[in-house]
């Protein structure tokens, strides 16, 4: 702990109660701070938006309500996607998002989130916090006077909704599919015609026929968007996005202003609820899937063996642009990933894999 | 945050404050604590004994030092397997261990850290935390007057270290094999004369021929440990302990004292560094794997199916023993754990494995 900033914050305290004797909560308020944390979610998204709520009433608490967090939904206070520029620009201390949402400004911000055929979550902060991943995050985002820290994932995602079943790679040609950032340019390296759209649109598209495919999150988020109603076939897995992680962004001369104990507490609730976050994901997107099969009628599907491989040849081609950028920073962020990759994968590939698959051959209960 | 505790606390800095208004760090500490943390692990053991020293000092930072954490490591204070009746009986307010140490006051603990053929470290906590694990563990804490958290996660671990190749279950048969608990009792159905004894006594054993194997946590504790200089073979995956997760428990009448805000501190604490203690196992597990293999020519290999297969057939006699227990909680956990287990795997197998499977297969860098 900054013993200097301990000091300063007990001098709030202090200075409160002798004002105030008979009035000691109102005195304390002085010393309290609100934050404003803009989120990129809708109010309640599952596991996402609902995870930024609980981190930010976390915090609250935490703190003894000394750095109160008051969490606007996306387009409460600005549109989602202008909720980075917020934090620069002042008009909020803390984002709640992804990263990847800000590639235009520094590509390699997409590894912060996850990328084609990359790391699962516990891998990610394997190299965040072990392998030397937080360092660079910080060195990305110090040029625009912001901190990023890890504060959730959804896991492995669902490959997406498809009207038709896909049986090879021909299938893929010229498919209509709904699916954003370097996931949608690893599906157009395989033929499929891609196009973003805002989750709100991807319905009514599917219905009316612009879209043949779209995918979003997973189970979990993906049943109230009722896409099984035009689109039965569900995909698994992601390999475009083995996790997604998720950030809140701060103010960093902001936070750093904090007294020691503060910052503490912010860096530690983000990472409480990380593993928290895809606990959720983890209990309740098989609850959601078992609706969708039993109650909607949805397939679930594996992705051929042939569009696994392709899927793999077109990420490995954006992962060596990457490598090549003339960008720096993108260029060290990559290599980095790839070296810690290449570290955590034994593990994830000689251990953890080897033992879920020998449950699931020989220990049914 | 309750609010009537904030004012408690506050009045705590208040009162300082007044007294020695030139004097204000010593006048603040009147508003301290300091809780021993009792520890089973011994001083800076990898991955776990650092991991319990960094949730002290998370703690400690945390709170500005109101709750300041100071560790004893195994021995220090008590012996590592009296750590929880120290705190039972008071003369610790915490201890950082395992659950399933204490397995003599409750079979059910054991779920808390991990049974043969059970769950991963990402599964354990969607359990406890979103599939009803942390009030049943509660359940029987409350008996004790204590509280468990989660507070870390070794990740799959290591099946052990055997100075012959095992080409199936024949070579099972009479073999002097060093693994505890649980694990110990698939062991034995499958043939195999176990034994326990404590890390520091295995080498000699291996050495004097008293043991054939012996399995201890994987690379990043075991390295250190030198037993690849009798048993070359390392197997891996350890289908007894698909993850081994460590609690802080806490004397649940002072934790009831401690003000809401570092109530809440505890708590979120513990769950960060639960992914951050795997994280690093997930970091430096396959580092020193390297070393092993490189430095020391010890050989990995995988089970034979024929081993997978039969001690996943022990693995459920066990588990159905503890379904049929005469002990209502423990028959309730197992009844509670192998429901959340037969929802969360679907996504580690339908989903997680999957992806792992294909990138293992098609995406070399």
């Amino acid at each position: 702990m900054d013993r200097r900033s301990f000091i300063t914050k007990a001098g709030f305290a202090g200075a409160g109660a002798v004002a105030a004797s008979t009035l000691a909560a109102p005195a304390i308020a002085q010393g309290n701070q609100t934050w404003r944390m803009v989120t990129t979610w809708p109010k309640n998204f599952p596991g996402l938006g609902v995870g930024a709520q609980r981190l930010a009433d976390r915090i609250t608490a935490s703190s003894g309500g000394r750095l109160t967090i008051q969490l606007y939904a996306a387009g409460e206070l600005v549109p989602p996607l202008q909720a980075l520029d917020a934090v620069i620009e002042g008009s909020a201390e803390m984002s709640h998002g992804a990263a990847y949402y800000w590639q235009n400004k520094s590509t390699g911000l997409s590894f912060f989130t996850g990328v084609p055929y990359g790391m699962t979550s516990r891998e990610l902060t394997a190299w965040v916090r072990h392998l030397g991943g937080q360092e660079i995050w910080d060195e990305i985002y110090d040029q625009f006077g912001v901190q990023g820290f890890l504060s959730g994932d959804t896991g492995t995602q669902a490959g997406g909704w498809f009207r038709n079943e896909l049986t090879g790679v021909s299938d893929v040609q010229g498919l209509r599919f709904r699916t954003p950032g370097l996931g949608g340019q690893v599906w157009e390296k395989l033929g499929a015609s891609v196009t973003n759209m805002a989750a709100g649109e991807i319905f009514q598209a599917l219905q009316s026929g612009t879209l043949d495919a779209a995918e979003f999150v997973g189970p979990y988020n993906d049943l109230a968007l009722g896409f099984y109603q035009i689109a039965k076939n569900y995909y698994f897995p992601s390999f475009i996005e083995p996790g997604l992680a998720t950030e809140l962004v701060v103010d960093k001369a902001k936070f750093q202003e904090l007294p020691a104990d503060l910052q503490e507490i912010v860096k530690g609730c983000c990472a409480a609820e990380y593993d928290n976050v895809a606990a959720d994901f983890a209990a309740n997107d098989p609850r959601a899937l078992q609706t969708l099969v039993n109650d909607h009628g949805v397939q679930v599907r594996q992705f051929p063996d042939e569009i696994l491989e392709a899927g793999a040849n077109a990420a490995k081609e954006i992962m060596q642009g990457l490598l090549d950028s003339s960008d720096a920073l993108t260029k060290k962020t990559a290599e980095s990933f790839v070296s810690a990759l290449n570290i955590v994968r034994q593990k994830t590939e000689g251990t953890d894999s080897l033992f879920i698959q020998a449950r699931e051959k020989y220990f049914q209960l």
